[in-house]
């Protein structure tokens, strides 16, 4: 659990040492923790697995498991953590695709969740997973401590809720159609990708013991990760085609959705996105941890990935 | 706080001394708690008051602080739980009258959430509530000691998840159309209301100190009470007209839903929600607590409630 190795291959989330281990103890977790209590209906179980099981990139539990390692965590509640975040982050995207929202069809190459059982089913799926996300973070075994259950709460709260991830949605809803400035295009990504890419570090980090320099340089690298990931987005969205992403590209333009883009153009965006990386190293640096090196190559994967 | 006086009048949730007081201090927590923080988008902040503020028997609130109560627990981690299962409610209801589960335009004698601002609002409005219940449990200030916030929220997540509420909303929404037998009615229930309304009376109880044979005695109560609950809705559903009720009457039978009354007809319907009232009062005797006055009252009230 202590390994340190740089993850060698920056085009996928899959390979490298230390990502395959990693890798493998989320999907195992996650393939064990949902919708598998006997008590959950079967009409809900199955559209909460189809919506997080065999697919996704992982890069939060990833996060999760990458910002434990450095401070020296407790491994099994990193664990449940990062399953809670990537629980949070398959919600909000079941819920984004309904027909209300983005009315999308196509995620991880898959028909969407309200496409394959219904909307009322999409919509209580999403719903239960959010409440799961609450449920694996506070275990009643013993094998997290009750102040850290408190305070993973407290950050993924913090994280999906009004002021983060679904504070940005909101912005978002409300800016289609609508010119933002570069202020505000910052703003709604800092809150609706960057709030839950942020709290995937600092709950990692939550599993161990930290020094106040420590979380502050962690959170302005979970900062720049969290920005850099809708910059890159927003350039696959013109650059990727649907079968590589595995969901519908180019559908930001086609919203005339404001993104960093069509506001900067293509090419100052790239610059931007490599830029932010710049900013994410220096931030690891700053933290004085020496295992930073999953964290490290997460950033590089995250920034140069193609999908 | 720690007034035992009966509640005198059954008819309404609102009078009596003692439902006064903790009314107020609900009502007054909600309006300081619920997008008031200037950190949420406007966009965002006033749906999710719309669904909260100004409504509301706040019958699970008035449960957690009565059971806190009986226990001789903490104040403000009553209060704060009170909330939390308030706004849980309050967001089920939001994604419940959406068109793709119940598409009910009129709740609390208010056009529902969706009709007010949009079905995508009243989507992320729901699930911003949802994370802010387990933010109020969570403060950060020292005023509620960690392990009781740990035990809050895996209490809340449980009575709200899969195997929960979520669960039985669920098995609501596969049974449309169908015939369901007394015990799966009664599964459905058990988890879609009851759960909700048990887990308020349990997270009153975390708020102190209880031994086994008192949770034990206080589960039986709040089981009780959670079927009671439905059985009266069942009964006033068919009893009772919409401008009474502030929501739209005789809904379960116009959509073909199984209910009590259609399983079991109306006057055998009205003898069970008594029984079950019987059985609640035996239950608060059997927790050897002292101040139970509140509980009982609420009992009393909630099965014979007209509204």
């Amino acid at each position: 659990m202590n390994a340190s190795l740089p993850i060698p291959d920056a085009q996928s989330f899959e390979l490298g040492p230390w990502s395959v281990i990693q890798l493998a103890r989320i999907e195992e977790a996650l393939e064990r923790w949902v919708g598998a209590d006997e008590r959950v209906p079967e009409s809900l179980a199955q559209p909460m697995r189809y919506a997080v099981l065999d697919g996704g990139k992982r890069l939060r539990p990833l996060l999760v498991l990458a910002a434990c390692e450095a401070v020296g965590g407790l491994p099994q509640a990193a664990l449940r953590a990062a399953c809670a975040v990537e629980l949070i982050h398959a919600y909000s995207l079941v819920h984004d695709d309904m027909p209300c929202m983005d009315n999308d069809v196509l995620r991880r190459g898959k028909p969407t969740v309200h496409v394959r059982f219904g909307e009322a089913s999409a919509l209580l799926a999403g719903d239960a997973l959010q409440a799961l996300a609450f449920e694996l973070l506070t275990p009643d075994d013993g094998s997290v401590p009750p102040a850290m259950q408190a305070r993973l709460c407290r950050l993924l709260a913090q994280a999906a809720g009004a002021s983060g991830m679904a504070g940005g949605q909101a912005i978002d809803l409300a800016s289609v159609g609508r010119p933002l400035n570069s202020e505000q295009l910052h703003e709604m990504h800092r809150l609706k990708t960057g709030a839950l890419l942020l709290g995937s570090v600092l709950m990692g980090a939550a599993c161990g013991p930290t020094e106040p320099r420590t979380m502050a340089a962690l959170t302005d690298y979970g900062s720049a990760m969290g920005l850099a990931f809708q910059v890159v987005d927003d350039i696959l969205d013109v650059t990727a085609d649907s079968s590589t992403l595995g969901k519908t590209a180019g559908k930001d333009a086609a919203h005339d959705k404001p993104t960093f883009v069509s506001l900067m153009g293509l090419r100052p965006s790239q610059n931007y996105a490599q830029e932010l990386l710049s900013q994410a190293r220096a931030s690891l640096r700053a933290t004085g941890l020496q295992n930073t090196a999953p964290l490290q190559a997460l950033a590089d994967k995250l920034v140069n990935r193609v999908f």
